[in-house]
């Protein structure tokens, strides 16, 4: 596919978002469109039980459309736009999903509810829908960069900011648009780009990509009923670009455009903390199974980090499941007695049980400028005095040590307990990895409804 | 009322919006609510036929909810968050509808559609709906200020961006939410916050009144139901504030708050055009009135203006409608030979009619530092070589003089030309105007349906 130069960047990603083909999507795109489009649904069916989900959807149900569209991991349906933003909510309330290793953006969160809620109303075929997500990832990361760095330092949240450009991407081409209406698409999501990190640690953090999904599908939709927005939505003078950064980077938005490719750089967590402490977790790990110590045999636990470990996850006593994904002393502490880190290691409870709270009393971390963020030391005392280190180049979850299918399945799995039976999880499951041969992609929605 | 010294700006202003009482407002803030709310029916109901508002109706009807709430001077109903969505566009496509005089946004366009919406779902008398109205629109010229002037020369358009917070504001007093639940909605408020300067020109630029609207409504109803934000959306260090200027005027939150009194600084717009023609066809008005001239009479038409008017209506040959709005040449010409400026003077048909466009080309335009934007000096020369000049000092619609109860009323019915029936104009005027005294303010609502 090769892409003529611009008029300018809006109309260039709108021409690059209407040629994408998935005859012409590479395999390893492919196979990472569907594990990341697997891998976002079983984070929104793993919150999709938050209390942040029920007040959301108390508070919206009473003005719902009929029902359209799949709540995931639950038994109401409603219509495409708001099951678009419950989904999106969802799939960022438990601090799971995916994350771009490059753009840092949340990817999937606000493009998969849009184009799964899309696949419910107006047929389309997996393949269509595999090949709207990874053009919808794409477009979103390179609008990340073009603001990038200074965005996120303003203060914006790039998830929610930018996240409302894949949605909007990935809608009109699902819908057909024409050139000219993705780039009415994209100028209506550029003026209802928004998300403040202000939000972080409250409920509206969530609201970013779930807002971000519905806005964006909504953006195609309106532009499909000519509904028009201005011809340079992300790099006019008082577009996107310019008002929500201090510099714009615009070529950032179009250098090598038609090879799709960021969805290659995506990542995921195997485990339900901040990103920043996998790579000590990981150390844990290693050291638990090479010495399976008691609890008691430890004197002392030493971490050597990144120096963002301890910016981001200081907080020595933690209290609540929340504060938990956010300390890397409970982290690695629950890690070396549980053997694990998922979401049952960051519950209350387990936050304030005992035997954890003893144990992280003997962690310590110091900063090391020199460790990359993927690299951690991990040393450990014992009671016979002898001392065990280990150290992580790149964690388990990195790009250079991506999870391998097995363990997404897993997490997957894990991620619907609760919410679906075992072997309803396991027809979902099957039902996500077959979407690129899947004749009507709403089945593997429907697959996931309680 | 009296405020105690504040925790911060957002929960000051949450405190001011709770202990807010129809009771307690001034009768001349009541008299020119009831007036505002009016007017912005009007204006809804004037653009509710515009392409804009059909082809937004086309692209959401299919995922509304049930006929809950009024499609302003239409026969169809929705769900309250569409038609808040609705009528907010629709209060802006004619571009016809209130600015608020120091603050600059148009500040009844996202407020009152988001309280008509929810009085149709859950019962409130007219005062409570006044006094809501009132106090989301101080909320929302304070918030403005707080952001001015760096927000708007950034590139932002405070209509959105700012109206958000007045609709969450009102709806948050209309549904009789406590403190936290209040400073919860205006964080909701903040982190949906949206609407690039760009779009002017096209649609979206009507969809930032509408989204402001309906996303300040759905805050309020999050709210309700523990939907949670950060304590500072507006103050905090990544909130509203900071993030979408240069510089936060935070006082400006606060100075004097518990006075309610940003209402009085409103003002109505009595031609359809942009606001700085207005002392120039206020000129040629008069001049008309005294001269009766007829067209082929005039040998040149002169304006002396202050320079804001030819930066912002400098085209001396708009070919549609919308450019002749904002043609200070095509006002002048279509006023002297109309006699008036309403929406039938920008129609695309008498734009481009050959008595105006003959006469457009007669007129001349120079700018002078020295006029404020209320002033312009008309002068024209007849074919027996006479001279007639006009001095305006205040055009008619600025603040020190505003147009009186009956202009506003002909106004209102002039606007429902072409969606209600006379009788059916006058009676929903009539219900409008009562709105103080009406048990039930949803009458007004639905007095207003096709």
């Amino acid at each position: 596919m090769s892409i003529e130069p611009p008029a300018g960047v809006t109309r260039a990603l709108a021409r690059y978002v209407v040629a994408s083909d998935f005859r012409q999507l590479a395999p390893e795109v492919v196979r990472e469109g569907v594990r990341a489009v697997m891998h976002l649904v079983g984070c929104a069916i793993g919150g999709c039980r938050h209390e942040t989900i029920e007040s959301a959807w108390r508070a919206f149900a009473p003005f719902a459309g009929g029902p359209q569209a799949t709540l995931l991991g639950r038994p109401e349906r409603t219509d495409i736009l708001h099951a678009a933003l419950l989904n999106g909510i969802a799939s960022h309330v438990l601090d799971f999903d995916d994350t771009h290793s490059t753009s840092l953006v949340h990817p999937s969160g606000p493009v998969v509810p849009a184009v799964l809620a899309l696949a419910e109303w107006r047929p389309v075929s997996g393949a269509e829908l595999i090949n709207a997500f990874v053009v919808g990832v794409e477009v979103e990361c390179r609008v990340s960069d073009v603001v990038s760095p200074s965005h996120y330092e303003l203060g914006w949240h790039a998830t929610g900011t930018a996240g409302v450009f894949g949605a909007a991407a990935a809608s009109a081409r699902l819908l057909g648009l024409t050139e000219q209406q993705t780039v009415w698409a994209l100028g209506i999501a550029a003026t209802q780009s928004a998300g403040l990190r202000e939000m972080f640690g409250s409920m509206s953090k969530s609201l970013h990509p779930g807002r971000a999904a519905q806005n964006g599908l909504a953006a195609a939709l309106m532009a499909a009923q000519g509904y028009t927005s201005a011809e340079q939505g992300i790099e006019g003078k008082r577009g996107f670009a310019h008002v929500l950064s201090r510099k714009a980077n615009l070529e950032a938005a179009t250098r090598g455009l038609g090879e799709t490719r960021a969805i290659l750089d995506n990542t995921y967590k195997p485990f339900a903390c901040g990103l920043v402490i996998h790579p000590v977790i990981d150390g844990c790990l290693q050291l638990r199974r090479k010495l399976a110590p008691q609890a008691a045999d430890i004197r002392r636990i030493g971490l050597r980090v990144n120096p963002l470990v301890l910016e981001l996850t200081g907080k020595p006593t933690p209290t609540t499941g929340l504060e938990g994904k956010f300390s890397v002393f409970h982290s690695a502490a629950v890690a070396l007695i549980d053997g694990t880190a998922g979401e049952a290691q960051y519950a209350d409870a387990r936050v304030r049980s005992a035997d954890v709270v003893a144990l992280r009393s003997l962690v310590t971390a110091t900063s090391d400028p020199a460790l990359r963020k993927e690299s951690a030391e991990v040393a450990i005392e014992l009671a016979d005095g002898s001392r065990h280190v280990v150290f992580v180049e790149d964690c388990l979850g990195s790009l250079a040590r991506p999870m391998t299918d097995a363990e997404m399945d897993a997490k997957f799995l894990a991620l619907c307990d609760g919410a679906l039976r075992p072997d309803k999880a396991r027809h979902a499951l099957s039902t996500l990895r077959r979407l690129p041969d899947l004749q009507d992609a709403a089945e593997a929605a429907r697959a996931c409804a309680a």
